[in-house]
């Protein structure tokens, strides 16, 4: 397994494809736009090295037998899906952060785990066969993979295939022995910069006529007429500048749009091209772990926010404990995404490709939660910290560092620890929950509104109905005219 | 393992000694205020029989290796307290309300199970060979148990001790080679009527003077020298009318007053004595399976409510699909709780003794939510059902068939079926939401601020402020003086 | 103006037509079901001649210049208005619960000086003069009305005209020169055994086919064949019994059907028959009000609730200090509904015919907080009170009084004040939140999803679209396209 | 009246004193970090002549009976509160967000009008009649002034004459006939650089030994040895940048760190100096109007929410309808705080002065919410804009016009309108929610802790106590011993 240098090493050696603000990235562990998220994923390798954290990080191959980083792993039982929850909490504890350009590429690779199977059985193909190799390849070579779902999608009155503009959604637009041809986009998608390689998602919704959008492939991220260009986050400019205004060096996320200007793709890369009925069920398979996980993704960043809220009431000349209450609430909002995402790891089931697929109601309403309890979190960490954390409202570095006014700012800042300190610890909780580091988990992995469509999808009403007429021995069958 | 008809002769045979409203129940399996209760728990012996239910309810007795009821065995791993989340569950779904004769034993049993083994490890008593020994025979005979924690207490800020009147507390008054004399009172017990035997566990909070009231032991519901007194419920005197104002037959809840007046009980039916130091562990090792557990039995009645919120729309002639957003609402608030007793039991540990604790922080968040979002799911069953369910707002049974208007009472009820039929479901909201189906479970179990202790209790602030310190290199240590 | 016993005495006077449990109730004033609402209803009376309440519950008439009860006024103004809100919150502290016998009669009182205006402007009938001669006589008469509103609608999708029951609304059967006879039923008519007279509301939703419906009216109670048939409330049978589980004994709630078996009514008591146009503005004018107070409502009853939550607490032997949050949450909820009420008051306007009319969207938002912020309070109360109030846990008062364990039932009760006053104090929290003292203010003055849907017409989206396109200075016009 | 372009030439004719990013800021009506906060507060001057809001943002003066910006005025009754309010909500509409350059400037005039009055009337001064003075010459000039309360406090724990450091709080430290000289700072000062003049407040919990620290003036912006350092808030680089990246130029904010280096302020502008008694009483009539209106500001930005959220939605093809029940819940939210600012507006008291003080109860509860029900506005904006809203996840306006990939873009950004409408849109919802039009409105005026303070300050817990006892008829009076 690599090194976090080694890892590296595999990034600065890519060809660059990567823009901001109309700029190339040359070096993506070196450019302030890219290197704070680099940086967060290298910390990846460094912790699965600390045995206190081992265990989490890495397993064991299923292929091989030999040790990989869980990131590269098929998840074959309830354990491992709970350790993949654990490794998400444990990542934004270390980065403060996401580390969005694996757990997508995880959850890619394990939904086309199951559907390359699927279809190879339906359709005598040879995708699993393919993917197979791939990943016995990756993990030989430990490397990255971000995933990649969202097309730009236009008109979302319409399917893929009556877009006034066919591109909206990515598709295949040739395809012959060698490989497949595609073009359109994929948007928003997170760490691209710190990834070797793209794992590619089909949509959803797809029918006969869309099928030349269910098209599923991997692969390096400076593969030819790909041009990558990256999107603003708030206060993302600050990234640019120098001191603790950015509070965070260890940590940070890039979301990307991929443009495919007719990227060629040779076919052992290949694992789904037309198959249209199996994306509906990969995308489910990949959403039930992603929206299982998200959970410990949210309670990371939230048991940061404790610490920074706490800190902020020392520095201020309070103890944490006056704020016990609210302190509480937080703890609760966390363990809830963070335990439901455990019970929708444990009441999973396994598909007969030998993946483990966590429970979809479960995961479902955790995503739910994940879109208003941590918007929560924020609000108390604001709460606790006073005005000058609700905005982040106190002068930048620079001043704080200004010959003529500096001195007095500092003075002023000062409380029951440095004017320094309280500027740093501010900085961070703007960071956290007004600034650079607010993940975009309540739409990652897919809406609130498509989880709740999921959850209906998941109910039986009349099972309900049933227990409630038995307890009142009731016999009329009440229906409603259908209209 | 018995059945239903068995059960109920065993509690025929015993002794009365249960009063309510100032009479003497005769026979708990038919006298009104107690047969809803009998009939709720006898379907636990029914439905252990039916194939689809029988892995929930039973299991193999690490006693004996043969087949038990679930409510007789030691959790010994995650998969046991899973199933016992389900149970809950279930079992609501099949009463639509709580058999508390069984659960509060369920846990004393295995509670007791760790301290009994905890204190012969260090006391070299032989607690737990008693206890193993009454659980070898409660098995063979297939007995119910109910278990009794809370104490009437006095005044809540004085310990045992120190109380005005020593009694406030059940204490040994008598001690011999024979077995023990106690004096005092348990207090809002749940299904006593339903059960043949009762386990008591130790309160609280007991240091050196309050020894004696360190107790611990299992008595036959019937012995000597005990007066049981049932309490009220809302609407409770309905269940002394006929008709369906009381909607449900099949279940029902007792919570009774047991007033210990120098009740003897054997040495080897005591599992506790004068060992104040590990009650305090005995009754964490009783909420922890209890809090995770109640998640279950609140999404079990909250099942029944969707399914009755449905009804209700539909007798109104309503599409129950207009209510999606409620209907989802309802099915987030009981996964939730659901949800976190699973991950509370996934995430548990094993005590030497080979019971299953389960996770202590996800419990007691979980008790905290079985405190808040069934109020909110009863709220919305009686916003969907409108003004008839909100306070059961419709004539009597009585009225509803008087012969000189009872025809035109059931005419104007009639709405998108019979008026009877709406009659019906409109009880059973009013029974569920307001009536004398309502559970106690935010306290039951203990308080909602009992659990927050808890959670503050499991909490290292320091932790978390150390995540924050690290991510943006703080070093300055910053301490608030004590005052 | 009348005194309680006066107004007692003319209720004395009446024929009897109500019934309960098969039984007609020969003195609403003694018999133990209407008793309580009779003295509740009656303390209005009393405290209206109290310097204390006189501002509150009197006014001016602006008929005759003369001193008259608030409930027989024309609000007039924002300050009529705002006095009737706080008029509401003083009578729930006096009775704890609901005089449901006056309010919905003061509304429709209102509702109707505004649309008998504009009926016999447009249509030049006079049914404005013979509502003001009404009135006229009603406040010399002093008398208590009651208002009806809700019919039985039968199925919730068809319109009236299309029930396969033309009863399912109440309609005009006959009409002649000296009036109409109407047949149907108003169902949930709050207070009626506590009033003299019954003003008819008609419903909403007419169109020309419906025209028979569309009709209002006033009535003495009593009126020949008219039967009213009291319904049910939780826990309604203790009233039926001695001592204090059934805490109150000033205040009470009744609530009727009202069975008309072809009623005469002479025709200077009609004030709308078939005008079909105007009964939508009529129900908008009754329930803007009717919102608007109700939040003055539900903050009187939760005053009582935060007395009843801090004396639990003291009972326990616990300062109400330690509940402070709790208790903070309690106040802000009382206070978020009844400023509500306030506002709407403030920002009404004036109809043509000098009736005041509140803001409906702020009487509309009222509504929709009167739907859940009370559920919020009732839980806060049962979580301060514990298990013992959460169902009012605690042997009956038979019970408490037995000769055999009455003695020990009260010993085990006691805390930090006698065994009866911890009972009594818990029975009026049972009686507040999940017993008879609980009003049915979700539905009442109709349901939150009907306050949705008005404040849903009264909002312009395109105003608030204009708004941000202005700021971000947007030409293109963006529409979706019907389907 | 001055007009817009006159109040913008009074602000180029002052003197530079502000800094940002270490430079001094020559111009600040074209200086790109406080241009848009001009161009906001130059609003209200062009709003003003405009006759739909004319009542709304003049008034008559009280002592000149001349028309005057209503932000210049005495409020002398409860429609001049509500106008207040409603301007606060229409400046928010115009400006999208905060014009704090004007209204803490309007709170502290009129909370120094009642101090003024009160100590005069005390000790014999002045105070008032210099105010008066004032303020007609400011009436006469129409001046903008800004106010500022928050002091940097230091530890939180210990008062101003107890803090290391004296200047922590801004004190006198030379008193004499012609003046005062004042060192120290106040912090996070709103609208500096849109107004003339400044009006400081005292702060509060001051004693004898505090006396120093009382004090109140008025100064002109520009004052000799005062520096103003502005502060960063959320991504306020962007505001350097050009193009629609920062996505209003009608509106803006700045929150600017006073530092008073010895300035001398003459003593007709002084209002107190010394009188601590007084400083506690001016802080509360400085909070209670603030606490009231800005239920109006949250309520405005609100609204500018819901229409973005709407717009959003058609952008992406979906009718503004599908998310009924979620705009429902920001216009209730909105409401809630307007209608709470009306209600303390409605039932506030007239102090001796004159000056009309808003209820103080209702006041606070408000602020409670403004510190709740905004963020769960901002949350549903993100919800219905999809993941391009929540975190502003598009390319950079640089990169839209990049002359490589700029086209491909905005081809993938097209939806059911042009991507560059699409992108305008999202950064609206990104400045409102996330960016720096977010408003500091949770500690703004103080923080909900405060104004849970105050809530209990003006709660006296035996009256409710009392309407539970009398219910239930309960003589017993327990207390809880004092420890």
């Amino acid at each position: 397994m690599k090194t976090s240098k080694e890892y590296k090493q595999s990034l600065k050696k890519m060809n660059a494809n990567i823009y901001k603000f109309g700029e190339l990235i040359k070096d993506v562990t070196t450019h302030p736009a890219t290197k704070r998220t680099v940086e967060g994923h290298a910390q990846i390798f460094d912790a699965a090295q600390k045995p206190e954290y081992k265990d989490i990080l890495t397993t064991k191959s299923g292929l091989t037998g030999k040790p990989v980083t869980r990131y590269l792993s098929i998840l074959k039982n309830a354990d491992d899906m709970i350790s993949n929850v654990k490794m998400k909490r444990l990542m934004f504890n270390l980065t403060g952060t996401c580390t969005g350009g694996r757990c997508a590429g995880f959850n890619a690779l394990n939904a086309m785990w199951a559907a390359t199977y699927d279809i190879d059985k339906d359709m005598k193909t040879d995708y699993h066969k393919r993917l197979k190799k791939w990943l016995e390849n990756a993990q030989k070579e430990d490397i990255t993979i971000s995933g990649a779902l969202t097309d730009p999608k236009g008109d979302r009155s319409k399917p893929a295939s009556l877009q006034k503009d066919p591109d909206m959604n990515l598709h295949v637009i040739d395809s012959n022995d060698k490989g497949i041809t595609v073009r359109g986009a994929k948007v928003m998608i997170c760490g691209v910069a710190a990834a070797n390689e793209l794992f590619i998602m089909p949509g959803t919704g797809y029918k006969e006529p869309d099928k030349d959008y269910a098209v599923s492939f991997v692969i390096p991220r400076d593969i030819d007429n790909l041009t990558i260009v990256e999107t603003r986050r708030p206060s993302d400019t600050r990234e640019l500048e120098d001191g603790f205004d950015n509070p965070v060096n260890i940590g940070g996320i890039t979301q990307a749009y991929l443009l495919f200007d007719d990227v060629f793709i040779p076919k052992e890369r290949v694992f789904m091209n037309g198959e249209y009925k199996y994306s509906l069920n990969a995308v489910m398979n990949f959403i039930a772990p992603y929206r299982a996980a998200i959970g410990g993704c949210v309670a990371g960043q939230g048991d940061v926010m404790i610490g920074a809220a706490a800190l902020m009431a020392r520095a201020n000349g309070i103890s944490e404990k006056v704020f016990r209450e609210k302190i509480n609430k937080m703890i609760i909002n966390n363990e809830t995404t963070f335990g439901l995402g455990i019970a929708a790891s444990a009441l999973g089931k396994k598909h007969e490709s030998g993946v483990w697929i966590p429970n979809p109601l479960l995961s479902n309403v955790n995503k739910v939660h994940v879109a208003t309890l941590p918007y929560d979190t924020k609000r108390i960490v604001q709460d606790i910290a006073g005005g000058i954390g609700e905005t982040g409202c106190l002068p930048s570095y620079k001043d704080l560092n200004d010959p003529k006014y500096g001195e007095l700012l500092k003075k002023y800042l000062k409380a029951n620890c440095t004017g320094e300190s309280r500027a740093k610890i501010s900085r961070l909780i703007e960071w956290l929950t007004i600034g650079s580091g607010v993940p975009g988990c309540m739409h990652g992995g897919g809406s609130p509104d498509g989880a709740k469509l999921v959850i209906n999808l998941q109910t039986d009403i009349n099972k309900y109905m049933d227990l409630a007429k038995r307890l009142i021995d009731l016999k009329e069958d009440i229906q409603v005219e259908k209209k």
